[in-house]
């Protein structure tokens, strides 16, 4: 892969298809940690492309248990794939919240319990190996346009407990003028919605956001959504209804995502993707249904523009390791 | 100003600051055309990208009223201006509708009683000087972006009989995988809406298009939208509810621009803004207010972000003679 740094202000972030950043002999692998709530994701990813290592391990709370989980995750995967950590040209984290990617801070994670963490300063002094780090969504948006081999525009939509989406163009992520770019989760679809964490009333995320339809549907369990599919399945109407605002909600951010950016492509990712099939064809029949009366809709052929992405796909970890092979050459010290 | 002609694919297409396209010494003047449904807005730019010349006339109506309006107002622009045809190097034409940007075909433009129409080829016969044509709208979005010197981002909200906008990003115009980009008019922010003309409820144009507007209002008169407004001032219910729907439908349609393509600014232009103040302070009130509830909103100063264009501006017209001046050099072919 050819890692283009990004541009001066950071807005951009180029990936194609070998890795051109000049790095010593032995330097030659990418590591790359997608860090969610519960787990870390890391992937070692060699010069040609190819991933040649994989790691999991629960992910730490609060700010020291963040960093150490992240540079033992960074140690497991050397250790366990006979790489040795002189090897690793640079790590990058996609992790969720805030991220200043000039400096490598997070903000407001507030899943991980980190209000304001310098990550990549810590990490990097920890390991000697430099850090870059990005939000999960835009790090994942971009692993997975790689993956697919996208020449052209892509959105990834992400279903978890939250739902928002990393827009992809041309190999480029789509930052935005003010990082604002993909955040459908918060467009009002419905003004007499259900209200939203966020302040405002039927938000896309109040009807596909994993946890807005835990809260909704009140009742204890581990996996929530997928309890609702079953009780929809055995004729609750409550469950029917929920069922329904997952599917419909989902078609509302890919139509969204096509009559703004239009992408040509919206992948689906997230934790929501465990649901298989039932997410799947659901969301399919839901744009079907809701292009019927309208002849410029079916005309968009959104129910064949949409992917699921395969449940354990290493994308999202992908695309950090390609966020961290973009560190600039300057930044780029050797401690070891 | 610079215009690189679009990349081969026809979906891009960049403006700069200098006129480096080559042409003979006295083809230097790019001619702009606005084409709406009641009357051309027609431009004469300079080298050095000055408007030097404007001429107004109405729209024909029918493939061949539509062609002759066109060349006449070509013809008279010129005439008026003290330039001859021969100096003029190109043409670009905005125009409503689908517009086949390669081949000049023009379809479905209701308004003007077009089918299907190959305006670029009988027009450029006509007058032995190369048209290119685009979409009114995006035509209006990059004249609108290189008028204000714009280096970021954009978008062009077109608020007329319909309602849709253009992406504008660093100069160029973002078309998008299928030429969707910017289509927001027919984004459904409300299940229980009005029905659109495209066979969906709620769309964003049902509430903030003029056409949308005047059919809900259903009473005789010339500006109806005035009448709308006027009627709400003396206290009228329906007009009320009406003149809300407009500046909450406009006020979605930039949440929806800057939450999907995070533009730095929306430039509101279209029939709609010689309502000026009463339009421009009612959607920053509606911004305004629908943030109140939502810290995350209120961050991102969507109030501060729109600009209504004054009345009268020549940007469509201008944007049109840019993209006539993107002409590919081959494509030129002097008949005079």
């Amino acid at each position: 892969m050819t890692f283009t740094a990004p541009s001066p202000d950071g807005a951009e972030l180029r990936s194609q298809h070998t890795i051109a950043v000049d790095e010593p002999a032995g330097r030659a692998i990418r590591v790359g940690l997608d860090v969610g709530g519960t787990k870390i994701d890391a992937v070692a990813v060699d010069r040609s492309g190819d991933i040649v290592g994989r790691h999991r391990r629960p992910t730490g709370w609060g700010d020291d248990a963040v960093v150490d989980s992240i540079t033992q995750a960074v140690a497991a995967l050397a250790a366990e794939n006979g790489l040795s950590l002189a090897s690793i040209g640079s790590v990058g984290v996609g992790i969720p919240g805030v991220v200043d990617v000039e400096t490598g801070r997070v903000l407001h994670a507030v899943n991980l319990g980190v209000e304001s963490l310098d990550l990549a300063g810590r990490a990097s002094a920890a390991l000697g190996i430099p850090f870059r780090i990005e939000n999960d969504v835009k790090a994942a948006a971009l692993g997975a346009a790689v993956l697919r081999g996208a020449t052209g525009s892509m959105a990834y939509l992400n279903l978890g407990t939250g739902v928002a989406a990393g827009i992809v163009l041309d190999g480029r992520i789509r930052r935005g003028a003010r990082g604002t770019a993909g955040e459908v989760g918060h467009i009002s679809v419905d003004p007499n919605g259900r209200l939203c964490g966020c302040g405002q009333r039927g938000c896309i995320e109040t009807l596909c956001g994993g946890g807005a339809l835990a809260k909704a549907w009140g009742r204890p369990g581990a996996l929530p959504v997928a309890d609702i599919l079953d009780a929809a399945d055995a004729g609750d109407p409550t469950a029917i209804a929920l069922r329904a605002d997952l599917h419909h909600g989902a078609a509302a951010a890919v139509r969204v995502l096509v009559l703004s950016a239009d992408v040509e492509t919206v992948v689906i990712g997230g934790g929501l993707t465990a649901l298989g099939a039932r997410l799947d064809e659901g969301i399919r029949a839901a744009l079907r249904t809701e292009a019927e009366a309208s002849p410029f809709m079916r005309s968009l052929h959104l129910d064949e523009r949409i992917e699921i992405l395969a449940t354990g796909s290493p994308a999202a970890a992908f695309g950090a390791a390609l966020v961290g092979a973009a560190v600039p050459e300057k930044e780029i010290v050797f401690h070891g």
